[in-house]
């Protein structure tokens, strides 16, 4: 008997597609970060749905306002991958019948602040008994079908760059989850990356502008996983320069003896965007970008090559296809 | 501490509604079928998410292919009872990682073919770790914002009718799980109601043209908390003067010892849809629904005053607010 744990995530999701019937002119593929439906005059109603588990999703310490916040920002971290304004967010709930009405509450809070916070509302939803709580994510946008920044047109040549950096939530989860100590100084930083994470809503709406954009994404199974993704989609690879590491994960691996590529590339439920630019537009995007308050980082270059590696002190090393991948990750 | 089991599913919802920022100028109201972004050109793009949670919405017997239609049924009726066609299907999955991959690519299937029964395409979804299955469904249709049929138009002297009968499921559930025996003749109506509901698409369509209808919603909580729902949106009541109730829900109450009204009042998972007709245009009402094939029962009158009740045999009882409500009803 072949199970889910034996295939992954990404297996599955694979052979399901398989089964599926193809809608005809679909504005965007199968495998992008949202789903969409073209409205016939330009625009494309965009959507997606993401689920959050409580038990695999939630780490210590977060609160339920915090889950269920943290449910809106993924699904409109999508949207925002894409340059689309999130306009709307719903949930269907699934929780014990012996939950407390205020945590409830608190969930509730969580899903309109999270909407509000980027400027959308929450318009709807359903509740029902489960074993377990889960939020079944789901936002609403609208998009130019011209300006949708899609997975698939990366070119070699182009610059492989990202709204921020990496590292904190690999950090965190080794805290949360392994017992490391974070030093002092840094502790507070990287659980709040995980606790209170943002979606880069205006840097996508910002970058969508500029059309120098071939191809983005969210980094929300991680770095690795992230590039491979856009590699896929793309048919190219990647060559990368520099760690886009961010201070704190520097911090907080040299303090525990853990590398810093590895927290840097194999982390996950991290929603900076990973996207690559036509050469002659870079400082477009950078401007865009910098009008919004995002320092763009750029860390490498597309190659015709279908491989990814880091290359440090001369040496060019592999970057494995590792990271959140539910189902195997999780043994 | 108060627990959702406390409060009752519709008594949690009312709570959240409180906590949440309602939408400026929103095309649909909270506490209708389904929720509504308008487009700006007149239309309204429709959404609705529901969450189908197997220990709870699987009964015994059903197979992953036909769970997984009726998460797209469950889903695709609340459009259909608001006049929409759904066009999109997205579902977020979350499954026990030693779940048998063949049983999640038979829930593609069901996915899949459920869509395409009602001309839509399943165009995205998530899958995820989770402790039991539990399938977040979305639905997505077009709709022109004056003809969307909503919960809060009844007045008093519209005509109540149905697109079908009823008791059918709740005679199922009595055989699935309380172990009654339903007389041969009937058992294989009485269970395919639950394995292979429909959603009464082309029926919505049919009476939203007419424009004969005041106000619709689906059954799907049951028929007595249906009545309940547009009651409470259009400030009406409800006389009933006539049981819409299946031949095979008569036959099993009369073998099986159960009150039919019973059976047609507080089953529930039954995807009729009950609607007002303005009384001038019931006529028009019917014809259009016979042109789907589908046979319209009337069975009351909207009354000014705030009661439901069912005449029968100059009698007159009260109809209670019973039915398919989470957190109370599986206690």
């Amino acid at each position: 008997m072949v199970t889910v744990r034996d295939v992954g995530e990404r297996g599955l999701i694979e052979l399901m597609m398989r089964v599926l019937t193809p809608m005809p002119s679909a504005p965007i593929p199968f495998w992008d970060d949202v789903s969409g439906w073209g409205l016939g005059d330009g625009r494309v109603a965009v959507l997606k749905t993401d689920m959050l588990v409580w038990r695999t999703d939630v780490p210590r310490g977060m609160t339920p306002f915090q889950a269920a916040r943290k449910a809106v920002v993924m699904n409109f971290s999508d949207l925002a991958s894409k340059g689309v304004k999130p306009l709307a967010f719903m949930a269907s709930l699934g929780i014990p019948s012996n939950m407390e009405v205020e945590a409830v509450l608190e969930m509730a809070r969580g899903f309109d602040s999270g909407s509000r916070e980027y400027g959308a509302y929450m318009v709807g939803g359903d509740t029902n008994e489960a074993g377990e709580v889960v939020i079944g994510g789901v936002a609403f946008g609208l998009a130019d079908e011209k300006t949708i920044m899609r997975r698939d047109g990366a070119r070699p040549g182009d610059i492989l760059a990202t709204t921020g950096s990496f590292g904190r939530t690999a950090a965190a989860f080794k805290v949360l989850i392994d017992g490391y100590e974070a030093p002092k100084g840094v502790m507070d930083s990287i659980l709040e990356s995980v606790y209170m994470p943002k979606a880069r809503v205006s840097e996508g709406l910002a970058l969508a502008e500029t059309g120098a954009v071939s191809a983005s994404m969210d980094s929300s199974d991680g770095l690795a996983l992230s590039l491979y993704d856009l590699s896929r989609s793309s048919h190219v690879g990647f060559r990368i320069d520099r760690l886009p590491a961010s201070p704190e994960a520097r911090e907080f691996g040299e303090a525990c003896g853990i590398e810093l590529e590895e927290l840097v590339f194999y982390g996950g439920e991290e929603y900076e965007l990973v996207f690559t630019l036509k050469p002659e537009l870079v400082d477009s995007a950078r401007n865009a970008l910098r009008r919004v308050n995002c320092e763009m980082i750029e860390f490498g270059e597309v190659i015709e090559e279908i491989k990814i590696t880091y290359t440090h002190n001369g040496e060019e090393k592999p970057i494995k296809p590792l990271g959140w991948n539910h189902f195997r990750t999780m043994d």
